[in-house]
């Protein structure tokens, strides 16, 4: 077992501030929007981020409690394998969320498709590619059940 | 500034014992096919995971070196801000790899699409879902120049 260790370089500014108030939208795409607010210190490393119309974002559960290796999810009633599940709450509490760019103001990302709590903290910013992250093709697992 | 740390579920096994083997399949989905060995203490978070036919693997970047804030990516000219790019060396060095599942063997999961060096720590594994992760109609951003 190998340890990591990681600092935020900014935050996600969301419309949930709790995260009972995050709407859970089965099967949906997220909508919200929100702003990713970068620590200027990294500014530098934004250069041209918004030629590009979607981006990766990791971020840190830091709400996660627990490490649960089998969870119910939201919703369901059988349980299932904690990586066969999007639970915040898992061995590395680490999230993948895919946004929409609406536009950069310096260290600020506008975006649309936020589904975490107001003040999430944000570990890094990737640019989409389809060739690397999009699979159309992909099937629904356990959800067609 | 807040600071997270993970600690491997496993590691990837791919055909690439060096970086400098790791083709560079600029705008083509990488189809080498590799294992990600899960730690048999999170069998357990297995149960389910072959529904998927997709997946998404967080992975550390361990041989990455230094945080460059800027950076010219493989075949480039043009210098680009780290968040901008897919480059391993940067301020956290975390990887989101989307493979294919081609089948399990108890804690062994054999996939397709893996351009990462052989040994790469895993940090999290997740299922792809579509309405999260696919996003066709992304632009491509400063590749496309």
């Amino acid at each position: 077992m190998l340890t990591y260790t990681y600092n935020s370089i900014g935050q996600l500014r969301t419309p949930y501030k709790t995260l009972e108030s995050i709407p859970k939208t089965f099967g949906k795409r997220p909508t919200a929007e929100g702003v990713i607010e970068v620590d200027p210190a990294f500014e530098e490393g934004l250069l041209d981020i918004d030629t590009f119309s979607h981006l990766l974002v990791i971020v840190s559960f830091h709400l996660s409690t627990g490490k649960p290796l089998r969870v119910i999810p939201p919703g369901q009633s059988k349980e299932r394998g904690v990586f066969a599940t999007r639970s915040p709450h898992r061995p590395n509490a680490i999230g993948v969320l895919t946004v929409e760019l609406l536009r950069r103001e310096g260290t600020k990302l506008y975006v649309r498709g936020v589904d975490m709590v107001d003040g999430t903290p944000v570990l890094d910013i990737k640019p989409y590619l389809i060739h690397f992250d999009c699979r159309p093709e992909a099937g629904l697992g356990w959800l067609a059940e």
